[in-house]
Parts: C-alpha cells; structure tokens; sequence
C-alpha cells in the first residue's frame, strides 16, 4: 500500500521528459514491472485490442527519429514502447478472449455464450458504424496512463508523445502485416542532466477550474 | 518511491468492481489525494481538454442508473466520477492555457507566440478535420488510467465504465450549457463483501501475446 502524499509526490515528480540520459538503462526488475503493469492494465470488457512494443533495435529507433517531428526520445530512451492497436478488432479476437476465461477461470466456453454474444454485439456495431480502431486507440489511452503512473512510482522518466506520423511507424515496424496502427508512444528512461524542462512548475489549471461537485 | 513489488501487487489488487459497499466512504485524505492526481494528470501539450464532475447528490445518482446499463455502481460508490471533455476545444482555450503558462511559469504570453501558435494550429486542424472532440477522449482515457492506478494504489476500488448513455448524462448533468460531453465513468470506493467478482482470477492475455520486442 502506497501513502497518499507518496502518490502525490510521485505524480509531481514526473514530466514530460524532453532529453534522456542515453546511458542510463532500466534496470531488469524495474522493467519487468512495467511489462507486467502494461499485461495488468484494464480495458473495456478485458478485451485488450492492442499490442505493445518495446522497440529497442538502434537502427529502427533512428528510422522513428525523422517521423517522430525529430524527437530524440525515441532513440534516446532506455525503453521505448510503441502502443499498437488492433486496425479490426475480430470476432476472432473475441472468441479468443472468451477461450482465455476459460483457461485463466475454468468453466466452458457454451457457459460464456451470453457474454460473448454481448461482446460481439458491441464489436460489429462499432465496426458497423466506424469507430471499433477509435474504441481501440482509448483503451490504449488507459495503458498510457497507468504505465506513466506506474513508471513515475518507480521514479522511471516517461514522455508521452502524440508527435508522430502514424502512417510511417506502421511501416516501419511493418504492422500492417499484423493488423495493427500505432496508437501513441510512451519512451522510458531516465532525463539528462540538462533537460531544463525538469526543472520547470507543472501547469496544472487550478483544482477549481478542472473538478466540480455536483 | 514504491518498489516493484508493490506495484505490481496494487495493481493486481484491483478489479473492475462490480457491487460497491455504499456504508462505506473515501476518507478525506485519500480522497483529496485522487482529486490531486486528476488535476495532475498529463495530456497532450498540456492542454487539459476536460472537466472531472464527482457527482455525490444521491438523487441525481439515482436518474443515472438507469442510463448506465442499470448498473448500480454509480448510485453505489463512495465518489462518483464522470469525466466529461470539452465538445469543441476552442482558440480561447488554447489561450487560457498559455496564460495559465505564464502564471505559473513567469514570463509573457508574447514571448510564447511560437508555442501558442504551434497548438492552435493542431486544434484549428483537428477542429476542421472532425476529430477534435475524439481527441479531447484520448486524453480523459489517460486520467482514467492514471486515477485506476492511484486508486489501486491507495487499496480504493474502482470500475471504470463505458456502458452509459452519453447524452443521457449530459441531459441529467447540463453539460451542453457548459460545452462538456460525458467520456467515461469511474465509480470509486470500497467493494462489498458480497462482490463475487473480487475473487475471480484476473483474466489477461499472456506476456508473450501482447508484449513484443523489436
């Protein structure tokens, strides 16, 4: 169990790194907890319509750089993940995601029927109506802020970045072959010492303007 | 600082709970502790597309559930938080927010033309292209993730819900008088014994098939 004001100071601790140390690695523990707090990370009915990758290869991050509006994070990082989605969410997928009940929690897939066929129903009417890869790319959203939360509890540097060309990362990563798109990015590391941003207040809009009770 | 460890248990702690004990309420400290962490939460440019209502009147609870898939968890919890974005980010909320810079930063909102017109150019963008108000989602789905990880963390459970009917919500709360639409839901509190679900194995795809180096 984790105190409140360790939460807060966490969550204060952390920003969106502009430049990491190069040679500064997560160390293996520390990263398999991240790994395993993206495998733990919700999503809308468990159906997890996503893939994470963990881009590590120089030569490819140094391909992002130029599609990534020339941001050296991506190659910079300790650990860059690439949040892919699935481009087609498929009644495989679901059928797939109702076989793992079954292995993780026993029972048979005939007992499931109802869920699945809820499930699927949800799926064909967004495919239906165009906005099943939409549905996706927010529940990637949740992985992203929950790895940032995770990643700053460990005190890991994250920088969240939308800044990039969907379009060519699929290509480069060759995931159209796999039925995916980038969703959004999240480099891992450390900052340097010369990232002034760390430095800099959060800006937060006040606690008034953001939070209302009704 | 939190080990991996405890990480790792919070995290599989928690669960999308299903029936919450309503005796039972977030004490202050927590509580403002989540608020803090929804205030902190990171969005794209820093932007802050969002308004998060914690809706505690019991009868305005009530004329939710049945909008809600007839799911008690929103009468239910101990804080009720609907997260609502702004329906279209306008050119004077992107100057709200460099003003808000040079509040808290120091100083002048001349000196960053550069920057203000670099986001107003991403929003006019978005805005003309119809995706605007689907980005403003993206980034409510980070402070859902971030504010499920805090709450698992401070052992205070969570359902984070899709299963609502968006303008219901926004009919009941008033939000088209603010210019908000309702994003997602997250009821917060603590689970009743009786919550067969808290039991369960949590259900997830394995390391191998949603985790991939390159």
């Amino acid at each position: 169990m984790t105190t409140p004001e360790e939460l807060i100071s966490s969550l204060k601790w952390r920003y969106a790194t502009k430049s990491f140390d190069p040679a500064r690695k997560i160390p293996d523990k520390e990263w398999a907890a991240l790994e395993e707090s993206l495998v733990l990370t919700p999503s809308s009915f468990g159906l997890q319509p996503w893939k994470f990758l963990v881009v590590q290869d120089q030569a490819i991050r140094e391909q992002l750089v130029p599609h990534s509006w020339g941001q050296r994070q991506v190659a910079d990082c300790s650990h860059l993940v690439v949040m892919t989605v699935k481009q087609n969410l498929s009644t495989a997928d679901v059928d797939a995601f109702v076989q793992r009940n079954v292995d993780v929690r026993g029972g048979s897939v005939e007992a499931l029927k109802g869920y699945r066929d809820m499930m699927e129903g949800f799926r064909a009417k967004a495919e239906t109506e165009g906005w099943l890869q939409q549905w996706a790319k927010l529940q990637a959203y949740i992985a992203l802020g929950q790895l940032m939360a995770a990643a700053a509890l460990l005190r890991i540097d994250a920088c969240p970045m939308e800044g990039f060309v969907p379009a060519k990362f699929d290509e480069i990563l060759n995931l159209n072959a796999e039925g995916l798109t980038t969703a959004v990015l999240c480099p891992l590391g450390y900052r340097s010492d010369t990232d002034k941003y760390a430095a800099l207040p959060k800006v937060r809009f006040d606690r008034e303007t953001v939070i209302e009770w009704r």
